[in-house]
């Protein structure tokens, strides 16, 4: 997987410093998550292939996470757009972006499809092509969910010697890809341990934001390889941060730690700070693998 | 006035390109002319403050024009914004905004003053100060309207020696400012002409984008000290731009030609056109003073 961060801040304007968006690729999607303003000039600057975005999350209908969307919409139209875009956000997402167009008289000359959302569990949104997208119920102060990025666990790889060895027959194969005990062809019952390897362990991305500190998410991003976790607070504004609705970089580092992830990225930082470097020792007196994001911050992973 | 050409270009997003949003300054007012997405990130760059706007005037409802607005108007929320602000754009306008407001559960804490267009004929929208803003009605896939900004004709200047070398009353100076001939105290009829100076010439700019060549607009704007008028194409795209509403340098030469106004701006460039010096060599064969618009051009006069 690969994450570009195109913007990592909060709603007010700088001239250098973009509201949120992100960018996930895998070997076969490309997955836009949250549209803050200017969001499609940012994508031209990261040189993305527009034609590449076929699905886009929306966290909640904030301005700085949905404001670019209408643009970037109708840019999919000047451009000759076909393909079909599926947009997954909160109810009423829909509403908007349909009056906006209406306005315009702007209709799209490619299928756009609203998945609109109003669960307050995680629900599996996308299943496809080796990869999972699911909802992360998060705690604002409007309907908002984060979103658990997972390649769909494989199977279980066999190994063809031991397989011939110990006399399994062919039709036991699924089983044995399940992680199932089989019964040879001698009636033998084979532990699977015997005759599997693990598979290619699944990568996993959980994208948390906005979010006030809410440790009923760890659960679910349990071990996952990249959190990216909002802190728009130091833990001395920690009584406006809960009055926001949103977290201190303490906060975040306590999820990261709880959920045992492996890398927590920080952003969405209000501007009142100018020196973003407590951020990351805040952070790090918590949860020891700390990145702090940039607009232009990209990962490998 | 000072203008300020926030962004020029048209809709297709450039890393480096801003659609459309101008700011004109007189010694008492800011009006903000159109906001395409990314607008509040623009003003923030040219070190506008953001109190000092008042008032916004949107063209219409296309997303290069517009999309910028919602933002805007939360921006000024989070900056704690006290005064009124006044939007004039097409209908519509005021349910778009309102929804947007309403699903992020952002209303302002500031007076939000709507006023809609739908008149085909040009009206006063604002008079105060010295200043009067009237529409231009134009021709666009979509209602639109250019904006004439005009300072309030002065009254005539009276030659104080004058007036009581010719034995004029001092209830005779109203009808002397506003032009009138007069009788004196010896019944003899004065000319205006006698006692009085042309007043300081009335400053005027008229901003005509998006439109397609529609010289119905040149009787309004006659005479004006600046017009910007929009270019998408060059004559060799004549029939584009004939199709899509929008008008060639060549054309916005014309208006400016027939409207005999003193410098013309042009811009709203379509992106096909890498090189821009042939908008200034096709209109400067028909009109001598063309500038074309670049982000962040500025005029005062």
């Amino acid at each position: 997987m690969k994450l570009t961060i195109l913007g990592c801040h909060s709603a007010t304007p700088h001239a250098d410093k973009a509201p949120t968006a992100q960018l996930l690729s895998t070997k076969k999607h490309h997955f836009l998550i949250d549209c803050g303003e200017g969001t499609q000039v940012l994508l031209r600057k990261a040189k993305v292939k527009f034609a590449h975005i076929k699905h886009i999350f929306i966290s909640h209908l904030h301005g700085d996470h949905f404001y670019g969307l209408p643009g970037l919409i109708s840019t999919f139209r000047l451009l000759g757009r076909e393909a079909p875009l599926h947009i997954y956000g909160p109810v009423g997402i829909r509403e908007a972006v349909t009056l906006l167009l209406k306005l315009a008289d702007s209709w799209t000359n490619y299928p756009l499809h609203f998945h609109e959302l109003s669960e307050k569990e995680p629900v599996c949104l996308f299943s496809e092509d080796e990869m999972e997208v699911h909802t992360i119920p998060l705690k604002h102060r409007v309907y908002t969910n984060g979103f658990l990025f997972r390649e769909t666990p494989t199977e279980r790889k066999i190994n063809p010697e031991v397989v011939e060895k110990l006399r399994i027959d062919q039709s036991q194969m699924r089983n044995l890809k399940q992680g199932k005990d089989v019964v040879n062809v001698d009636g033998e019952t084979i532990s699977n341990a015997q005759v599997t390897y693990d598979p290619h362990p699944s990568k996993a991305y959980a994208f948390c934001s906005d979010t006030a500190y809410h440790p009923e998410m760890t659960q679910q991003i349990q071990g996952v390889d990249v959190l990216y976790h909002e802190a728009t607070f130091l833990d001395d504004n920690q009584e406006l941060a809960k009055k926001t609705n949103h977290s201190t970089a303490k906060q975040a580092a306590q999820i990261a730690k709880d959920a045992k992830v492996n890398r927590l990225i920080l952003g969405h930082y209000s501007s009142r700070y100018k020196d973003l470097t407590s951020f990351q020792s805040e952070a790090g007196e918590i949860f020891p693998t700390v990145d702090l994001a940039y607009d232009g911050y990209t990962l490998e992973f």
